[in-house]
């Protein structure tokens, strides 16, 4: 007869005491495989406990598959293999911390950061108070998988005014992220597609089709944006392009070279991923119009996020697909959950509404305008270098004329807490034909810029 | 010369209309390819406008590439070709509205539904109202990829005390749905995998796999769960199990088939993915460990959501990594950003924090134990019908013992207004051993359930 020690004092019911007891006993052999248990009645009698208390472990033991009833008969113990016996791999859980320690950087010319100082922080807590107080149990349900349709039509909207896109509601996918919606992509155009992203160009792009082991090609750009030699002569059928300004050497496709690649999809039945990331900030004339609004055989896939023009945090991006995508999508792609909070969907909603976008879009664009004029300002005196892309979008290029050690340059300026980054990090293959630096400035504000450059200038 | 009517009346700057009126003349070969512009001093007089005017409108002209300059000769017009000279693909455009109408049920008995009427609304809100008041510019900022270190520490403490398991935060990566998390799965692990998932099982699971053109097999169950012969017969390498509550069939996999699975997983090398989806829900005794808790191979990736247990609309779920994938994940996929917003993480950190988590759980485990109480009660009469599965989770699976047409009980049932499923449409292949159906009963609360079931004890 099983003897245990139960401790009534303790926290832990008596009846798990005892199933722990068996647990134990019969994992380490004391019981064997096949061995029947005494009856719930003499047990609780042995251990002086209640049948129902028995019952209780017994039950446990036998829902976790230790021990099993055989009607009539009684209770017995599986016959249990621990896996424990087989030789393990070794693999030592060294549980290293993640680094979280702060950038040492004290001025950071970073292409990723946005101005988080000039967030209108109040108006988006009001709007979120206002959504938390108006939607309540709306809140907790799911969006449609495509997004709130009352964001996609604000974000129809928006498209129209100012990217001169003329676009259905039921085109637009609002998703957790541009790297999200590239995963989408990639399912929606299905296998056997051969990429291509510019060369060179944002990495992201490139690093999640290598996820998914798809050829990708590195097409090389010249003036206008991608070269129209290489891109006829490559057999992709999916190009990954950034016409309005690209990243990182901030060209903007001109309308003939944009005529031109997509003459080349339409011929050959290919798809064009246009990532319009930065163009709200276009600080002189009005905006060359966007791939998919020039297009008229539905080879253009717009992507656009709120990362850059509002907050990263909020992980929300959009594209717009051609009809035939929007029918696949419908039709097969239903069941993919949307990936964005509605609470968040719907203080967008509110936020794209009430105007509150359109007046912080302006307001940023005046900002970062200010920027490239204090860029240029402390630059003045220096005719080795020329500013590149400076037309739009949150960063810049600065180009050496005579022939300076890059690397050297940014080594200086890291020593004196700037952080710079040469264009050539950008490159899959290949150099920039000059010594370049890329700026972004959406991170520093103008006092900054003029006492970071104050350095800068010394240094080169 | 050109003589263009511009109206000074307009909202639309003089230069902008003269942009446009030069841009059209363009595309339409009013004005031809090559062709020399006027000087911007002559057309200025010729229009009785500024110079400056004139300059700006050519700059856009410039800029989007319709013209170009000759340094000391003057403005030509680009050849620009328009795609639309070329077939183009016939897609009718029908913007279709998206159906967005409710549901025609009374009483829904879905497996997908969540209780928001019970969602601890006042709580969420206020802590939502302190992030926002004491987080500031922190929610701007994107979080860790693998989430905010403060959540990963809370689901670390959570799953210890709840489910045996032991990790780091470092294993621990939060994500926007488990959908998202079986496409970083998919990337984490690679190509030339074979994948199986359970018949019948969760379908959502094959889609995605297949939406990658991914191998996968069928894995047949036995009462137990999956079956050992199939599962070593195969030649797969990555298996897709429910072991605490597999659905649809509510089987809860005993220890002893554990053991045998992770013997499998460490002697094939192969993955598991533990979903363990609705496991907090457990009605009778202790949970039964969770596969990752007795791994000591490190074979498996366990996943579990928010979804389930708060609100689908908040789209967190979780996995906790081997260590193998973490490194793996930390040397090759830090570029993806976090798919979640911070300000969502920051909130579900301080409820989980805040005992909030672990209150709201063991409230909806009596109210849906309360629920189950009632489906028995109303069966009470029934001999022809087993419930099985009722020990856990938020579904039961209804048997039929007498041959009984399920669709025309599903039929007449929908005419009455109540909705119910077939278990036949969880299985990818074959048919269940008796008519049976799936009965969520999350989204329904105690006094539907007996008037539904007045009207479906009628019916069957």
């Amino acid at each position: 007869m099983f003897t245990y020690i139960l401790d009534y004092n303790s926290k832990i019911p008596i009846y798990e005491q005892l199933y722990v007891h068996i647990k134990e006993d019969i994992l380490s052999h004391i019981i064997s495989s096949g061995e029947k248990l005494p009856s719930k009645r003499k047990l609780a009698a042995h251990l002086k406990i209640s049948v129902m208390t028995v019952e209780t472990a017994y039950e446990q033991l036998i829902s976790e598959g230790y021990i099993y009833s055989v009607s009539k008969s009684g209770y017995y113990v599986n016959n249990i293999e621990k896996t424990l016996s087989i030789t393990a791999t070794d693999i030592n859980p060294i549980p290293v911390r993640e680094n979280l320690t702060r950038s040492d950087y004290i001025y950071e010319f970073k292409t990723n950061a946005v101005d988080t100082e000039n967030f209108p922080f109040s108006i988006w807590a009001k709007l979120m108070r206002e959504v938390l107080r108006d939607k309540d149990k709306e809140l907790l349900n799911k969006s449609e998988p495509k997004g709130l349709y009352s964001l996609r039509i604000e974000i129809a909207k928006y498209l129209k005014a100012y990217r001169g896109i003329n676009c259905q509601p039921e085109q637009i996918i609002v998703g957790a992220g541009s790297e999200y919606m590239i995963n989408l992509i990639i399912q929606l155009l299905g296998e056997n597609n051969k990429y291509a992203v510019e060369n060179p160009g944002y990495h992201k792009i490139a690093k999640i089709l290598s996820a998914y082991n798809i050829d990708t090609e590195y097409l090389p750009l010249d003036d206008y944006g991608v070269s129209m030699e290489h891109l006829i002569y490559s057999n992709i059928n999916v190009l990954h392009v950034s016409p309005s300004h690209q990243f990182p050497t901030g060209i903007i496709t001109p309308i003939k070279r944009r005529y031109e690649i997509l003459k080349w999809a339409a011929e050959k039945n290919s798809y064009i991923i246009e990532d319009d990331y930065d163009s709200e900030f276009r600080y002189n004339g009005r905006p060359v119009p966007a791939l998919q609004s020039l297009d008229n055989n539905s080879r253009v896939i717009y992507m656009n996020t709120f990362a850059k023009n509002l907050a990263p945090s909020l992980r929300i991006s959009y594209m717009v697909l051609p009809w035939d995508l929007v029918y696949k999508f419908d039709n097969k792609f239903q069941f993919y959950s949307n990936t964005v909070s509605c609470f968040e969907q719907y203080t967008l909603t509110k936020f794209m509404a009430g105007g509150y976008f359109e007046r912080h879009i302006n307001r940023m664009r005046n900002i970062y305008k200010s920027r490239i004029n204090t860029i240029k300002n402390c630059l003045n005196q220096n005719d080795n270098i020329v500013i590149k892309g400076e037309n739009i979008g949150l960063h810049i290029v600065l180009e050496f004329n005579k022939n300076v050690d890059i690397n050297l340059i940014i080594e200086k300026a890291k020593n004196k807490g700037i952080f710079t980054s040469n264009i050539n990090n950008y490159y899959f293959k290949g150099n920039h034909p000059k010594p370049a630096l890329v700026l972004g400035y959406s991170g520093i504000n103008n006092e900054n810029i003029v006492e970071a450059f104050k350095i800068l200038n010394k240094i080169w």
